[in-house]
C-alpha cells in the first residue's frame, strides 16, 4: 500500500479534511439500521468521532431527522414499524437537506425490501452504498445475490452504479475488494483493505453508517464517500496485521478506526 | 484513584457486601432494552454474576417479572409490542416487590418515548438512571439532549434529581464524569471512571441494567445504587489502562467485572 | 482433553469430514433469532465459514428457504412478525428438504414461546438443540428452567430426548457440561468444552446456529450434530487457555473457531 496512484477527482487533503471535520464536529448520525449489526454500527461511529442515534420509531423517526446531521437508512430487518420509520426519516431528511445514505441490503433477492428500496430511492438519498450484487439489483440491470454475500464483481457493477448515479443524482458506492465511487460523471477506485472485513458482520453495514457521517460534514459528496471508504480500508488493513482471526480483528478495527489520524489518512489511501 | 473521601450514607463495607452479594445469589434480571445494546447488556450481566434474561413480549413479561429478582425497564428503541411488555413488566414487578429500574433513554427530545416515561413512572420504578439531560427532562425541569449524549453537566441535574427522587420515591442516578446518587435526602457523589466508556455503545444502558442486580440483593437501595456505580467505574479505570482503544477497551471492561472482587471494591471505589 | 473414548456411532473421520464440508461448500444458513444473540451468531458463522442471513420477515422468510442450505429457528425474543416468519421458513424448509434446527430458548417456562414451539415441532425439526431444562419441557416430561440457564443436569434429560427424537424423528442435542446427542435409537456424549462459554451471551444459542451449518453439508445428521458440539467444545477449550475473562474469552473463541482444522477436530474432540 505504498505506491498511491492520484486520482484527478479527489486528493490526498480532501481525506485530511473530511475525517478532521467528522472529529471535530462529532455528527449526530441517525441510523435506522437493521438488529444484526446496531450494536457494531454505533461502535463505530463512536470510534470515528460520530454521535450514533438508533432512531426508527414512526413516532420518532421524522422528529429526529430534523435534528441530525446525516441518516443511515439500512434494509437489512425491515420490519414494518421500521419501514414506516425509514420513509418518515428519509422524507424529512429531504424537507432539513440533511444527506442520508442508502443501503440496500439484499435487494433483488427479498421482495419486502426490494419494493421499499425502490421507494426510497424517489426520495433522494445523497449515498447509495451497496456490493455488486445490490448496485445491479437496484439498478434494474441484473438479478440479486444470496443475502449480504455479492456474486458479482465490482467491475460488473460499473454501469449498473453510472446509471444509478445518474438517474437519481446520489454518489453511489459498490464495495469490494476495490470500491468503485462515482457521482455519474467522475469515478473513482479505492484500493487496499483487507478479506478479514468480510468475516465480520456489519462490515459493509457499518460502512454505510460511515459514509453518512462523512456527508453530514463535506460539502462534496464524492470526496466524502471515497474519504470513508479509503479510511475504512486502511483501518481494516492495520487490524488486519495485528489481529489472529476474525474476532480478534473485529475488536482491533474499532481501535484502529479510532487511531488513525487524518494526516495518517492522507499519505497511506490508495485511490485512483 | 488512592484517596477516599468517605460518605456519611455509604460505607465501603457497604460496596463489598452489595457485589458479595450478586455473585453468591446470581439474581435473575428480566431486561425490557433496547436492541441496540441487548447483547452488551446481557453480557455484562453474566460478568458480574447476574443472570440475564431478555423477555419484553407482553404475552411473556408478566408472568416473568414474577419470577425475576429485578427488572430494567430501558427506553432506548421502544417499538409498539415491548412497550406494551414494559408497562406489563413494570406493573407485574410492583405486585411482586420486585424492584425495578427505569433507564429514560433519551426522554425529552423524543415524544413516544417521553410519554411512555411519564407513564411508567406512576409504577414506581425502584431506581432512576439516566444522564443529566435525561433527568432534567423527566423531572419537567428542562428539554432534552440530543439523543443519547448528555448536554448538561451532573451539577445542573442536582435539583431535579432531588425533586424526582422525592416525587416518586425512587433512588435516582445520575450518570456522567462525576455520578451523583440520591433518594432525595441523602446524596452521594461517585468519582472516577473513565472516558472510554462512553466511546462505547450501551457503557451507560449496561449500567442500569448493573443497577437492577444490585437493587435485587441489596435491603438499602441508595447503597446498591451507589455500590453499581462504584463498581462500574472502576472496571472501567482498570480496563482503560489496559486498553489500546475503544474495541479492546470494551472487552477488557468486561475482564474487569468479571474479576473485581469485593474487597477490591471497597478499598478502591472513590464515594464522597 | 488427551484420552478419546471412541463412540461406535460417530468417528473422529466424520467430525473432520463434517468441518471440512462446511468450509469448502460455504452454506448460507437462514437465522431467524433473537436479537440479543443475532450479531455474535452471525459471526459465528463466519468464523467457521458459512455464510449467515438473518432473513425473518414474513414477506421473504419462505423464498429465503427457498434458496437457504439450512435454517435456524431460535425461540430468544419471538415477536409476533417474526413468529409468522418462522413458522413459514420451518414450512418452506420442509418443501425443499433443507433441514432446520429447532433452538427452543426457554420453552417450558414461558407460555408464547412454548405454543410457538409445539407448533413448530409439527413441522419436522431435523435437529433439536437446547438445554436439559429445555428439553425436559419440549418433551412434555417437566417444568421449565428459569429463562436460559438450565436447572436441569444432562443425564436427567436423557429419557426425554429420546423420546423426543422418537417422536419427532430429529436428532435432539442436550448441551451442558456433557453434551448428549441422540436420533432415539443411537447416542453419543461429547465431552470437554469450558465453563467460559455459560458466561458469553448466546453461546448456546450460537451452536444451534453451527447445527444447521453442518446439518447443511452432511447426509448423517447425527454425525454433523456431533460434529458442531465436539468443534464448539474444543475451540471453547482453547479460547479459556488464551482469555483472561469472559470478554477476551469471546474474542478469542471466535478465533479459535476459524483457526481449528479438520485434522486437530479428529484428533482432539472427545466423544464417546
Amino acid at each position: 500500500m505504498v505506491s498511491i496512484a492520484p486520482s484527478p477527482h479527489v486528493h490526498p487533503v480532501h481525506l485530511a479534511n473530511a475525517l478532521e471535520s467528522v472529529r471535530s464536529k462529532t455528527p449526530l448520525i441517525q441510523c435506522l439500521t437493521n438488529t444484526v449489526v446496531a450494536n457494531f454500527t454505533a461502535n463505530i461511529l463512536l470510534s470515528i468521532g460520530a454521535a450514533p442515534a438508533m432512531v426508527d420509531l414512526p413516532g420518532e423517526a421524522t422528529e429526529f431527522a430534523a435534528i441530525a446531521s446525516g441518516v443511515l437508512v439500512n434494509l437489512g430487518t425491515p420490519y414494518a414499524e421500521q419501514r414506516e420509520g425509514m420513509v418518515l426519516a428519509a422524507t424529512a431528511a429531504g424537507v432539513h437537506a440533511t444527506p442520508w445514505v442508502l443501503d440496500p441490503v439484499a435487494v433483488g433477492a427479498l421482495p419486502v425490501r426490494t419494493e421499499l428500496a425502490r421507494r426510497l430511492l424517489d426520495l433522494c438519498p445523497a449515498v447509495i452504498r451497496g456490493n455488486a450484487s445490490e448496485i445491479i439489483a437496484l439498478s434494474g440491470n441484473g438479478g440479486g445475490g444470496r443475502g449480504v454475500d455479492a456474486t458479482h464483481g465490482v467491475e460488473s457493477a460499473r454501469d449498473a452504479a453510472l446509471e444509478l448515479a445518474r438517474r437519481t443524482g446520489a454518489v453511489v458506492a459498490v464495495s469490494g475488494p476495490i470500491d468503485l465511487i462515482t457521482d455519474g460523471t467522475r469515478s473513482v477506485l479505492v484500493h487496499g483493505g483487507n478479506e478479514l472485513l468480510t468475516r465480520v458482520t456489519g462490515g459493509g453495514c457499518s460502512l454505510g453508517a460511515v459514509c453518512a457521517a462523512f456527508a453530514a460534514e463535506s460539502p462534496d459528496l464524492l470526496a466524502a464517500t471515497v474519504a470513508a471508504h479509503a479510511y475504512y480500508s486502511l483501518a481494516s488493513e492495520r487490524a488486519a496485521a495485528l489481529g489472529a482471526g476474525p474476532g480478534s480483528f473485529a475488536m482491533h478495527f474499532i481501535d484502529e478506526l479510532a487511531a488513525i489520524t487524518p494526516a495518517e489518512l492522507a499519505e497511506k489511501a490508495v485511490i485512483a
